[in-house]
């Protein structure tokens, strides 16, 4: 059973500090420009027409005729979707009367885009009506249903308001009655609606959501295969050639039930939406078969295939996980949706069970490739996360045709931007959760971020902090409770110090599996303050990781770092560490990249000659390498970048 | 004007040593073992049919029912064209009944198979007939065509017979009045008939095989693009949807005219066999506008575009090169059939001008992508030359599919196998060549290779030599004539020592370019003996190759060499040189892959614990690393391999 559950996105305030910043940005900028590109009134960029196709969808529905055909993705209604839900999260931190009116309208799009029985998707409805449900596989229906009950959760859960919630309430019945009725070997060619019922679920209470998230987690991978089936039954395909010949069943995580997966495979964000309501169920009946899974699975990902970023899926062939240690830092994919997905998954598992692990790689997911994924002004992109960017290469060489040194304004395949905006601005859910069952009346601290949060126990903290360039984090307590608080501890901090009211407490005593736990009857302005060891460190990856064989990288706090030309005299492929060399923080600059803690490292530059081959070691002179967050590449023009670097 | 022209074929006989070996091997087992293959008599590997669709051709001319389908890809004829070059040579060397019975055979299926007007092609004869020539993008038509005409004029050079010789040129007329008068501005889809034709005319006189080889060579790439045309005219593929849209002109080489072509690009095998005939041609006109654009793609490949190894393509996508240093040593293509080709551009260039820089990469490509290519007992093959390969990863992970870490014993696309086979058969055309214009009266030696060889110049040459084992070559001349003698100084021998008659020459005084020009009277039994340094060394990428910075390679003469698992206790990732340590030849190993000279070099095995990424450096143990020649790797069962490793 679930040992916390996530805070209602109302019961965080951010406060000062990078993530607060962060969801700023996206309330300020983020938000407004997506609603634009969605309605297309950005020039420029990838066209979008998501909110005109569910306009054509309910002009269609009201008998009136359609006077743009559908454009873009089978899914480009999840885009609206992701950003609504952004948007909700927003209203609850900001008065916006623009926005409130523009989430008005869009609901309203929504409702007169929503069919008699229910059904709500504009593709099927336009486009290609009498095929619903007959292509899961490839059609991504329940894909685009499932972000659409996450966007009416949230804007019930922050606001009040129940109009969407009633539309993907009744769309949700609408699923119900098709998949037990008529079709009950039926689950979702991409997995999301499972994760949204179980939302839906804790939102209304209905448990036959949740019925219905198991139902689809059960048939899942069941023999024979569905798609299998239902492609021959069919006998028409949606993509190309690529996908026509044999069914890649790991693809979609359908090859085994979904109990006995033991790797991580297919297609990344699939996956981990996946195991995300695996995790989230096994929480909900503390059933052990499903946990056990889910900790496989967990394994597989963290400990065999992850990038030092936590960024996920090796191959943009299928957008997919490869291989056990196959982690190139050139051809990488890596999309930014799938690091979002492995937040979820971390935070679903955290609410099973406090461990440090889940927490940490929730962290470096989060700090890492999500925010990598924003342009530092949110009006640029990445969806493919390279670790290695060597312009006239990257982007240019097949197979690196995805992994671009910059980011794009906008995608065809949109699903990245939202995806960040929606994240960030619900982070208070990610940074603590509630204890229940054996850890009612603890509140946990998974993340570091200012602001202030009610506990849903009787009290609330405040947290000041500039984490994660400094490593202290202060906490206020308010109110009076005999109460339990769970600290994360990074396993990166080596050194970690919890003082109450100044007095530094016996960590080895509080300390189990990454969380200190701080029972004691607190009181109004009691003081907590977290210290954490903010020495810069080099990291090392396993020798089984080929990509990776004599290099090194370098983190501070949880903050990846990379070598950028435009630091280093244009050239990054030049640098090697010195493996003797110390690594330096430097003073905070808030001047550089929205202000950063830039690093230092001993190092050598090699000057080659011209040659391709020389058979004399070319010379090398010592030099300063310089580094910034990963997080923040790529926001100073084209110029080369490199994580890993050779240690010499 | 050429400064020097090939030598017949039968102008070499082999003697001992690696490459006569080598030789020997193809005669023996390699040319029975792909006749059997293109007859469908070898079980259990890939089905060729390449002869039986010859058959049913012929069938079909007769009159008589065609009774099976052709089978095979759209220039299946050209592995029997490549194979029966191969057993022409093979059939100079040795008398050989089966072979010459095997021989007459295909030379009467093919006479069979062509038509009145002289066409010969089985796919277009039982297959597509009427569509002759109307999709030479595509169809490869001309480039069987001109395997056919190669293994027309080698069978004539290698054994006098011109029945063979006859049939190409009916063919080659055929294409001629095809080409002037019917389709004035096509050109080959897939390069190869250009270079046959100039050996047609070499072998017969015939100004018109070289008059029809330059004007295949001049309307390539002229606009408006040919095959742009022919595909809308067209309006139908043969391939699959990746070249279904854009036409990519660059990958058959025709978006510029091949004079005005200054980068090495597209499909590698295409780009090579174009640039040789370009090379050919400028030797037999001397144009210099022709001969530039050789010189400046020679830089491109050899000093931007090409592996450590000789191996060229960077990418399976296209077969193709891709852009400057863009070299991965794991997705890379570097397919055995480009470097063979590589062979033949250098080769053609060493008759423009005597620069050793030709021989030093000729003898790059030949002594490790090359010979890679082919098992040691003769039955296997690669196609693609990965410079890394990790079981469990490669030719499993995309984009290392096929990237085998084994050789597959034939392939659909059998081309490699029969071009390895042709190349090792006329090996002396390579070795040696006999001066013309400005070095008229001299005789050049571009390789080291035991046998004797007639000079066309009055004398012979015999060399003993053990290379490239060993460093010394001793030649003896045969006959007495006043002459130039002029060895190839290869670049990687820092020390050579040149003597005549145990009297040592001042290379100073007589090297050129990279060839010691050797010029008196000459005596029976002359002795010149050429003393290269074997010292083992190792090789530094240019840092503009992301692929191997902070790497070093091994070499000893012209021997790239490898680091495998089993030599190295099954784990060759977590090994490294030492900076500051040796490299030493071990002893001659009789027992060892055929006999080699293994490599050991001072290193480090780093210990990595179990984790994926840990802050501290995996502790490393001093190791003695193990080094096998690359032509040799995985001779010996599934295991990891490395030709760069970090140096630390």
């Amino acid at each position: 059973m679930k040992c916390s559950r996530r805070i209602p996105v109302t019961a965080f305030r951010a406060g000062e500090g990078l993530l607060p910043a962060r969801q700023k940005l996206v309330r300020d900028v983020v938000i407004p420009y997506q609603y634009h590109v969605l309605n297309d009134e950005v020039p420029g960029v990838e066209k979008s027409h998501a909110l005109e196709n569910l306009r054509q969808a309910g002009r269609k529905l009201a008998g009136e005729p359609v006077t743009e055909p559908f454009y873009g993705m089978v899914f480009q209604d999840s885009d609206v979707a992701k950003w609504l839900e952004a948007a909700a999260y927003a209203l609850s931190q900001e008065d916006s009367p623009a926005l409130e009116k523009a989430v008005d309208e869009t609901v309203g799009v929504l409702r007169r885009a929503q069919r008699e029985d229910g059904y709500l998707n504009s593709y099927f409805t336009v486009k290609e009506p009498g095929r619903e449900w007959t292509n899961l596989q490839e059609s991504h229906e329940l894909y685009c249903a499932g972000h659409l009950i996450e966007a009416g959760v949230a804007l019930y859960e922050s606001t009040g308001r129940d109009d969407l919630l009633k539309i993907v309430e009744k769309y949700a019945g609408c699923i119900y009655d098709h998949f037990f009725r008529e079709n009950p070997r039926g689950c979702p060619g991409h997995p999301e609606v499972e994760l949204a019922l179980l939302r839906l679920y804790r939102a209304t209470g209905n448990e036959k959501y949740k019925e219905l998230s198991a139902h689809f987690l059960d048939v899942r991978g069941q023999k024979p295969n569905y798609f299998e089936e239902e492609r021959a039954h069919r006998g028409w395909y949606r993509w190309g050639d690529w996908n026509r010949e044999v069914l890649n069943t790991d693809y979609n995580q359908s090859t085994l039930p979904v109990r006995e997966q033991k790797d991580a495979v297919g297609h990344a964000v699939r996956a981990v939406y996946l195991y995300t309501a695996m995790a989230d169920l096994a929480g909900e009946t503390g059933e052990k078969a499903l946990s056990d899974a889910c900790r496989a699975l967990w394994q597989s990902i963290t400990q065999r295939r992850m990038y030092v970023t936590g960024g996920i899926g090796s191959t943009g062939f299928g957008e997919a996980f490869t291989v056990d240690y196959d982690l190139p830092n050139d051809t990488v994919y890596a999309e930014t949706c799938a690091s979002v997905g492995l937040v979820f998954f971390a935070q679903r598992m955290l609410e099973l069970e406090p461990r440090g692990e889940y927490a940490d790689t929730l962290e470096r997911a989060l700090y890492n490739t999500v925010l990598a994924g924003m342009q530092l002004d949110g009006k640029r992109f990445f969806y493919v996360n390279p670790l290695e960017a060597v312009p006239g290469i990257s982007g240019k060489a097949y197979p690196q045709l995805d992994d671009l040194p910059e980011r794009p304004p906008w995608y065809a395949c949109a699903c990245c931007p939202p995806n960040v905006a929606r994240l960030l601005t619900s982070i208070g859910c990610y940074a603590y959760s509630t204890g229940c069952g054996a850890y009612a009346n603890t509140f946990f601290v998974h993340l570091y971020v200012g602001g202030t949060v009610e506990s849903g126990l009787g009290f609330s903290l405040s947290c000041q902090t500039d984490y994660p360039w400094d490593g202290t984090a202060r906490f206020t307590f308010h109110g009076n409770a005999e109460t339990t608080l769970a600290f994360h501890l990074p396993a990166w901090s080596e050194k970690t110090i919890l003082s109450v009211n100044g007095e530094a407490q016996d960590l080895l005593a509080i300390a189990k599996d990454g969380y200190a736990y701080l029972t004691r009857a607190f009181s109004d302005g009691d003081e907590i303050t977290l210290s954490f060891d903010m020495t810069p460190y080099k990291v090392y990856a396993s020798t089984r990781v080929p990509a990776d064989t004599g290099c090194a990288a370098v983190q501070r706090g949880p903050l990846v770092y990379c070598a950028e030309g435009v630091d280093n005299g244009g050239d990054v492929l030049s640098l090697s560490f010195d493996e003797q060399g110390a690594v330096r923080a430097l003073p905070y600059d808030a001047g550089l990249l929205g202000g950063i803690v830039p690093l230092e490292a001993d190092g050598w530059r090699t000057e080659s000659a011209g040659a391709l081959y020389s058979r004399r070691r070319p010379p090398r002179k010592r030099a300063a390498l310089r580094f910034v967050p990963y997080c923040t590449w790529a926001n100073r023009g084209l110029n080369q970048m490199r994580v890993w670097l050779p240690e010499q």
